[in-house]
């Protein structure tokens, strides 16, 4: 059995995990994010960590996904908005550490690559998977590839704009998808809409003790169980711009699977997954959603690890079909 | 020298022409489509004229675009609604007549094997054709590869929602991409704005004799050179939506260029393309519009049958990396 290091790397914390060939987590270690400290500490201290993890095993290969945009092949951090991290040479500063080949990409690529080798994308050729959490962010596998794109930042569905006046984004325009169905933009519209219906936010005002920016997610699908109609009208918005964000991506790509993840996909209180997955028939082109099936991310939060592990012992053998 | 003839074939006319291995089109014919007539008779009169615009040469292949959704391999039209034709097995039925190899694609897609291998957008590996004229479509390369998708409809860009509430399109949605910046709603918003404001639409009005069901894009861009306001808002609009709609492309695939084609596109009144080629990097992520060139197609009117041409010589080869 071959086994390789797959590490997620992100802004508050660093997943670093032992993964078999077959996909399994067989040892993982989470550590805090130092920013304060620095790339290069922060690698060092990745690397103790790697040997922690892998203990006597032999390990293969060590692949990484990071928030950010990275240079495709050279492996360097080109900006990690989170880290404070730019035009870092991540892939080398590593590997020249472990003594080993390091391969580095995106986060949400190397969720790709785990949910398409490992979990709900398995033996899909024509594959999109969306991650809703607090932000959103997506992989595509194109005819049993997976696309980079020309300079290695496709898929990101999260500012693609479905309604050209709507509110704002952190991106400076207006009606991105994540504006609109994204963990920040549901607490930003349960908190507009408080603003002036303060009576109709009471429900949700009491899960938060009347601290209305710890509203969040969360407390906007209890309130929708408890049949709220602010959480309401918040979840129908959110489940309108979801089906239609994803009809974009059927009509654009003609998928025969997509694959939602990401915290506010995978919460237990509203299925959005069904939602979507009834809503996107009816708005797609018919014969783009032909043969298409929507489902369930598997992995949940080790979508990256694995994803990342995948992506060091697989790229080149999957890449070069 | 190889040689193939190329078809386009549309809901009332089919361009027949014979095509070099190098894209030039060397001989041509065009012949009105007599849908009353029936897809056995159009393909015996398509086989008459391709002996005709053949003469005494010998040609490899021969390319089909049509209008409509195909299944890939078989050639078989599932349904072109310009022609009225169902499961209509048009690659077979031809190839019969011919005895010899055909292939059949969706027109857009020929039109962006045209664009890809001999007009602007030859050498890149990532790729998007965008063609406006009365309707949305285009095509995509992806890795050196053309993108057909699951079910061979890849590239639906025509009913991308990018404005949630916005007009109702064609397709019973609203806010599709083609319901903003299609020829077809350039008329409709022309007509729907001087209903409400007579005085403002006297320019447009005047070029068509007052008949307001002949106003067009050709209208509205002659009179928006002459400072009509209302020209210059329904240009505002459908810039605004082309930069908007050619950003979500950008972000989803990270192409290296984009070919913009299509009559609206290539009309000579506006450039509408150097309006998309400054606005997107404005709109659409910094990281994805690194490298990208966005740029006018070069075949023209004859994309479609030099694409077709190309597909029947070169699909095997290119695809087969």
């Amino acid at each position: 059995m071959n086994l390789a290091i797959g590490i997620d790397l992100g802004g508050t914390k660093i997943d670093i995990g032992l993964v078999s060939d077959k996909g399994t987590l067989l040892d993982r270690k989470r550590i805090p994010t130092r920013v304060e400290d620095g790339p290069e500490k922060i690698v060092l201290e990745i690397a103790n960590t790697i040997k922690e993890v892998a203990g006597k095993q032999n390990y293969d290969g060590v692949g990484i996904g990071i928030a950010g945009q990275i240079e495709n092949k050279s492996g360097k951090v080109l900006f990690a908005p989170n880290l404070g991290w730019k035009n870092f040479e991540l892939q080398k500063t590593l590997s020249r550490l472990l003594k080993m080949d390091v391969k580095v990409t995106n986060d949400v690529r190397a969720a790709t690559w785990g949910e398409w080798l490992y979990g709900a994308g398995t033996g899909a050729t024509d594959l999109i998977c969306l991650f809703v959490g607090t932000g959103i962010g997506g992989g595509v596998v194109c005819d049993g590839k997976i696309l980079n794109g020309f300079s290695n930042t496709a898929g990101e569905f999260g500012h693609m704009t479905i309604d050209l006046h709507g509110p704002t984004c952190s991106c400076g325009n207006r009606g991105c998808f994540e504006a609109l169905a994204s963990g920040w933009a549901i607490a930003k519209r349960a908190k507009e809409i408080i603003a002036y219906d303060h009576a109709g936010g009471i429900p949700l005002l009491d899960m938060v003790d009347g601290n209305i920016d710890q509203i969040g997610p969360k407390q906007v699908f209890a309130s929708y169980l408890e049949g709220s109609p602010i959480a309401k009208k918040i979840v129908f918005e959110i489940s309108e711009a979801l089906i239609a964000g994803v009809s974009n991506l059927v009509n654009a790509f003609n998928p025969e699977r997509i694959v939602l993840g990401g915290s506010i996909m995978l919460q237990e209180q509203i299925d959005l997954v069904a939602e979507i997955a009834k809503g996107v028939p009816q708005r797609a082109l018919k014969a783009a959603v032909h043969g298409l099936t929507i489902m369930k991310a598997k992995l949940g939060a080790d979508a990256g690890i694995i994803g990342a592990a995948a992506y060091a012992m697989k790229e080149d053998q999957w890449n070069k079909k």
